[in-house]
């Protein structure tokens, strides 16, 4: 079921500060800032070739990061999402195995236009699983 | 300078029920456990084709993950893992950079048996972050 790693999301308080990190320091390729108001947030992608890092800054009042910078005001890793072929077939096959499903548990149309799900970070070790449909 | 994400590593305090988590809810391929005592860890490879994810259990007295456990009980995303070319010239230009490299700067043999150094999470935005020489 569990396709490749689409991306990881690292939380940041200052997105021109953490890019600048990214592209002068590491040495990375990033992109442009785009702000994506419907999702909360403003990203920029680092290209690391075989997979992207999303740096996510909060946007507007209802940011679904905001709480994560309350608690982490540094910034932090903040998830990973990985592809499914067929995202209602991966949502019964891991409701069907104890595991939760953020939300109303229906798709939702994500920041890259497809669709999406949050597990819970409990049934995962601490840590925020995002399913894509590729 | 940065080359593709080698991996990101998942501390978790249970890795039998960690690596059925993966395997069974996610549908992942799992490796076998590898315990790599001199690095105080018992490693499970998650193969998600583009790269991996490494499920990190302590082992031993003086485990690297295990003040990040009693930080975090339940586990969480510990560290991510970009490829160098040349992980010598990547530190030069990182601590010219102002970036700080963990303990005495000299590159040390990671878990896959090559040269890794790690940066300080402050410079990087609270992710803990691992070079390795490709």
């Amino acid at each position: 079921m569990l396709g490749r790693l689409n991306h990881v999301a690292l939380a940041v308080p200052d997105l021109a500060a953490a890019t600048a990190a990214y592209r002068d320091t590491l040495g990375a390729r990033v992109s442009a800032p785009q702000a994506l108001p419907e999702h909360g947030v403003t990203v920029v992608f680092v290209d690391v070739g075989n997979t992207k890092i999303e740096l996510l800054e909060p946007l507007g009042e209802d940011s679904p990061i905001a709480a994560f910078l309350e608690k982490n005001p540094s910034g932090g890793m903040h998830h990973v999402c990985y592809e499914v072929d067929d995202i209602l077939a991966a949502r019964d096959h891991l409701k069907a195995s104890g595991a939760r499903v953020l939300g109303d548990a229906d798709p939702k149309i994500g920041a890259h236009g497809k669709p999406v799900l949050f597990l819970h970070p409990k049934d995962f070790f601490g840590t925020l699983v995002e399913l894509e449909q590729a």
